[in-house]
């Protein structure tokens, strides 16, 4: 299992869920989107999440999905499980399963009733035993599925209550300002520091959350190399570079963010770039129209001959 | 202007605002009403709130219902208008008029997009300096129809920082451990100690909110004796009686509480019993079947007949 | 396995999950309580609902659970189960399992993302092709817990789309002109007559849907009695004696619909009653203070006074 | 007063209201606003909105606001004033009030607690009643902001009871389906064609918007000249010129996005650039901190290297 902790950073991919064409879950296919994440550059894979539809898996199989993705890295970067779950029993059933299997950790999301400060911090303390001491964790803090919004406070309290919390998900909005609160309360000393990676958007405000002190990003843009190559730009120092990648992908990131058909352009433009054998999303769910199909087409030729003005591959 | 401050207590009755069938603004029957309810003994009213329609009316019919009621109710109770508003110069304007005619005070509830402990205590430090001084105001906390969640923390956080908030207007469910813990601050000198008058509801948990701490009701149920005879057997000390009170109106009372035809019922209790003319209830809202109708008809019929087993007129 | 369709009536008692002190599944405390609630004459059983702490349990536990209560009732009355689930391949995969254990049928509200008609109507037809066609259902329209409304000709379409949709399960509030509006369709040949089980409020309402062409209740108040009661003297035709039964009840019952401890006052009453052996709720859930036992205590004692009056045992 | 009608097209601009640094309207920079939108060729304008803080105005206010925009425009593009409210009363006194100013028509949008398909056509049976047979309106749909979805037949169904909703200001999202289904149905004569205008994300997909059938576009962000060099080149035929122009405004105009801090954003801009004096937004509302400043400061510098490439003024 390839370690996990505080200092992570870098680019962790929100991997999809491949299905066949008869919706029948896609392990070979499986292989094949990890080795192409992987060939990216990418720093760590994170599974069963929101766009990896896991709510639509049975449990059996999130565990043959979950085992597969972790045998193929094979420990060469940390594999994180989305562990969210409306009771404990289930949140320690999947989390003992995965970590047996060699996960590096978990993410957990607040339960979508909670409200008032007291109940979020009440809750976490709740998930970090549920959890148990051994099972490094990371917060996600994403107010537009959740409905919960946690204050700066809130968040702070909860890290330092919980040892192995050891990254936020920062995805909430606006989030800039947030993001340097919580910076500056490590660089005080009030809190340890945790990693920080950002998915605000699925990655629309990257550039300007590394400014504000983000490690990397977690998000799953159909390009990995965008986020790469934003992530190490910034860390050269080059912000000007960092804004150039960025840019030249935005029109399409933007367009893959569309609410509820954004998972079907992520998994035709997957497919269309061979990560995965089809673009299957499981109902319910979203399918593409011949526009939507034709707009994708058009913003990846301008894509390739913007990304080719600046130079890079694409 | 009758005096409210601090130490309010006993019943005081949310108004409906009378219509004539054709939906004009009733005035001669806003007498009656007010006449109505002070002939039962309410200690105060309160006008312009959800149940008041406050927001089907034009500004200016906003100021002449509330002068007739001011000018009717001439000093022998306080009366308290409903302030809320999604911003704060059209709540300084109407506070600055109602309190101008002789109003006793304002009742403000959270703007609904609040959510963690901060936004929520920086809202009413808001709204406290928007109110000035010289205003007496009451908290209104009323998560049903606001949406917003405020712990005992942030009560007791905005009691403390708002001279001038005299008053919780208490309609949280679960609530009663709530009541029980502000009262607990308050008498363990947290806290400087307001009323607290209940509404969780509609009056639903009356006598147990009395046990725990609150000093009356403020709830707008068709029969007001109701709510006036339970805090006074509470008051004397007989709690049995209070019970045997309240149980009587309860089916009528659960009836009354439907959402969305509740006003309805309510208004046409009302126009039954002579206090207002018309039963009209201005666009959009509901209108009864006779189906509803009959069905109030049997719950009065046995609610008199409950009555006279407990020697109460009705 | 009993025969669920079309003509069922009477009362579907929602039964909650019992559990030890320690948080473990009690499946002694099952057959207990199992028993208690056939010798109280209820005609169903419906379990993990939402006040079965369904979303608490592991997979695993959900099964045994399952097949506990199935094997007890041993085929004398009708066990539903729900299987409500963010995805239909876990949806298929519970009911596949409960069916095969001799379940009667399963229960399905709509997604809690659910808006517009066609949205819902096409829901329901992708649950009944999951459900396939040997499996009868229990729409539940429920719209304080999914946030869904469906309206009167959303339901209709509903029943006409999906032959194997055989009950209601009404908690829409206000819903007797709902229920009405139903039963009008079904009287005018517009839509097969389908069985419609009240729950709205917990019961609260019961005595009013049966008149309104309610078939019978599906809630779970502590006291099934109740219910029973209700509901054969309605079909005795003694709507007083109805209400009598009802009223007597009422203030218990209004103290346990109270939103979050509701589900931890049904458990103390049942475990005081002797039908579970702890009163016991999973994390995260509520626990009754002393005082919340206290009004508990003075309710039943106030219930079993009432009761004596009226000649009924408690 | 400027035709409104269904032929109407281009670019309707939201606009802010400006308020000095004390928080008080400032109605000079009223008309330097109004100047500088008409300069840079908008098609009309439209006030009262969401963005132009409208629930923040006293009444007194808002006609004063409305009064001078309207006298500055003085004729030569339709103003468009913001109506919903929360009661028909008001709105329909705010109706009559603008239009006597000289307003064009008004613009709705649903009340947020409506769900159902039949409840939302009723509802703007009613608004459509309300405003009388001479007002042109617009219907708004605006699920992000109200919390209602209405379906292409609910919009189909109020354009054909309404013959007075002149135009959609389309700002569902995924709305590119929901747009081209409604271009169908007026295509099949299925319906009478009204004008759309294109709102979604603040613009953020106004290419493809156009592409689908789209008249222009109906947002507000601080660079206008993007908005109406988009529509006129989509409208010349250069899709691949609208694409390159938005595509230069894009990083900034996503920056504008923001939630809640979005309007402080462009108010900022809107300063910096002197068509306003003051980037004040009025309490509760956002303010801007050093970094948010900095961000912004270099994605304006961005652009206009950007623009410089493509030949294009800033």
């Amino acid at each position: 299992m390839a370690t996990f902790n505080e200092s992570a950073a870098g680019v962790y991919l929100i991997t999809v869920t491949p299905f066949a064409s008869d919706g029948a879950l896609d392990l070979d296919s499986t292989d094949r989107m990890v080795d192409s994440y992987l060939e990216r550059g990418v720093d760590g894979l994170t599974i069963l999440g929101i766009m990896g539809e896991a709510t639509k898996l049975t449990a059996d199989e999130s565990r043959r999905f979950a085992q597969r993705v972790i045998d193929r890295v094979d420990g060469r970067v940390p594999v994180i499980v989305g562990a969210s779950a409306p009771g404990f029993a289930p949140m320690r059933e999947l989390t003992a399963a995965v970590m047996d299997m060699g996960a590096s950790g978990v993410m957990v999301a607040p339960a979508p009733n909670l409200r008032t400060d007291d109940q979020i911090v009440a809750y976490f303390d709740m998930v970090a035993e549920t959890l148990g001491p051994d099972v490094p964790w990371v917060l996600q803090d994403h107010p537009v599925s959740t409905g919960v919004q946690m204050s700066t406070g809130v968040i702070l309290k909860i890290i330092g209550n919980s040892p192995t919390c050891v990254m936020l998900k920062h995805e909430d909005s606006p989030g800039l300002a947030k993001l340097s609160a919580i910076r500056a309360a490590s660089a005080r000393g009030d809190v340890r520091r945790v990693a920080i990676l950002a998915g605000n958007g699925g990655g629309l405000f990257l550039p300007e959350e590394l400014t504000r002190g983000a490690d990397g990003a977690m998000t799953g843009f159909a390009y990995p190399e965008m986020m790469v190559g934003v992530c190490r730009a910034h860390a050269a120092g080059d912000i000007e570079a960092a804004h150039d990648i960025f840019d030249a992908y935005l029109p399409l990131a933007r367009y893959e963010q569309q609410t509820n058909i954004g998972l079907a352009v992520r998994k035709h433009i997957m497919a269309d770039r061979g990560m995965i054998a089809s673009a299957t999303v499981r109902r319910p769910g979203p399918a593409l129209s011949a526009s939507d199909i034709a707009d994708i087409a058009r913003l990846t030729r301008r894509q390739e001959r913007r990304l080719a003005e600046l130079g890079r591959p694409s």
